[in-house]
């Protein structure tokens, strides 16, 4: 059993993008510029952004972190991400979410300019994705997709069982590992909360990427011998014993799954790590481009 | 076993709209108008513009159909298509493809404007039909997902085995059956070239969506007993006893699998007819979205 180490992956990549980000500076280059959208001051969310601006800071980039009131008006919000999408110092932004009530957040995604829409939710470059077009892929799945090549996972023609369908991580990978290339060329089976029968269906799985957020979900009897593990969920459960009072735990049974796995992800250390530096990434790549077209 | 009869269904539509057109002259409202773009004079390409042009006039449709030189050049074609999106009098309009080499279609795909791009095609509008957002579904998925809601086809946790990833079919339908809501919510596998024992997967499977091409592929000893049958596949074969000289066949061994399925789509006269009433579906769609906007 191979571990699928994403901390270890992912401080790889930080470290390549620190050293692009060197030369840039080097050849009197702008370096990347990502800006960070928070509404409201809800403590995950303080985490999140908190986590992308220092990695920001880590690897070179600059950074802008633009705090608005939780009450501030749809307008107003609008007028911000208006004023990101023209501001030519910015390369990529990310808008936080959830946003509070008052906003349609549909709008606001509609809003960001695709090309610097670094977290690839944009309907743009989601159809982009789905045609085989160069474009942003959204960070989770562009992690899973990273890991996948770098530990040379092979992906063509495996069976590839995606379980859940949300519009951040079970519907883009089950688009992405059936596109052409690697990873990809997987026949793919999608499944969610109306899939009878899931075992049946997980027990022909080469591949399994679960992202539902129910702790213990997908069990050994569950998973055939070599299968690759991808456990994209990452739940807090209670535990008075630890010293934050909780621990953290993914999708999978990690004790009894991991004997019969070729390939797994930990949770912690896994898919988790692999997200912030592909939105780094992201953001070098939306540079790349905005500088190949003179900005 | 039930023949999903696209011929009367799409007849149906095609009334339903002439209907509605009607009612839009009465009430001195402007009518849809739908533009095709065609660049040279290939044979089968002229028939396909001109059954849309003849379709739109048997509606009431206002249609324009816009012939160019195959040695237009892409700079002139590109011209004609912010002619159509600046047009207040055009609601919808297509350019048929193929189109010559020195053109680059992916370009002239993403100069439609979306909100005029009634073929579905491009990535805004495909991006926002993977994300459940409200769009122009491509017309021969949305002729698919009109015959299985017509016939009340259930499938809500059926397993649907796709055929083929084209962008046109095969693509979205793996990505419309699974969506939520009804024709949706099926577990959904998507299968291609490098699938390995297709048959294996498609006796699983309680509808198949095959869109292949290759006449006679899907064989009664690979579909189970009440299996629904879609067969998207249209192929010419060669025939000196039919007065045309060929005769048009799908990706069904439709007499040995038509005892085995609950409901079959015949070729011709299954999805093909489908597809036209469906662009004028959207074209209808079209017209009323942009006269909500005041256009």
């Amino acid at each position: 059993m191979i571990l699928l180490d994403g901390r270890k992956t992912s401080n790889d990549i930080k470290e390549e993008i620190a050293k692009e980000v060197q030369e840039m500076k080097e050849n009197g280059e702008r370096v990347p510029h990502l800006a960070a959208v928070l509404v409201g001051s809800d403590g995950a969310s303080l985490t999140y952004v908190g986590s992308k601006v220092k990695a920001c800071e880590r690897v070179g980039f600059e950074s802008t972190l633009i705090q608005l009131p939780h009450t501030v008006s749809e307008v107003e919000l609008l007028e911000t991400i208006h004023d990101l999408n023209d501001n030519d110092e910015i390369d990529g932004f990310i808008v936080q979410l959830p946003l509070p009530k008052q906003i349609n957040a549909q709008k606001v995604l509609l809003a960001v300019d695709p090309e610097k829409d670094v977290d690839g939710f944009h309907p743009t470059n989601f159809g982009k994705m789905a045609l085989d077009m160069s474009t942003f892929i959204p960070a989770t799945p562009f992690g899973i997709l990273t890991l996948l090549e770098r530990f040379k996972v092979e992906t063509k023609g495996k069976h590839t069982v995606v379980i859940g369908r949300s519009h951040i991580v079970g519907r883009p990978m089950s688009i992405l590992m059936g596109r052409k290339g690697f990873p990809g060329n997987s026949t793919v089976t999608l499944t969610h909360s109306y899939t009878k029968d899931i075992k049946a269906i997980t027990l022909q799985a080469d591949i399994i990427v679960t992202a539902l957020g129910v702790p213990g979900f997908l069990t050994a009897d569950m998973v055939n011998e070599d299968v690759v593990i991808i456990d994209v969920g990452i739940t807090r459960v209670t535990d008075e014993t630890k010293a934050k009072g909780y621990y953290i735990t993914g999708d999978v049974d990690f004790e009894n799954v991991s004997k019969k796995a070729s390939y797994i992800t930990p949770v912690p250390g896994g898919v988790g790590p692999m997200t912030i530096a592909m939105l780094l990434k992201n953001t070098l790549i939306a540079r790349d481009r905005r500088s190949q077209s003179g900005k």
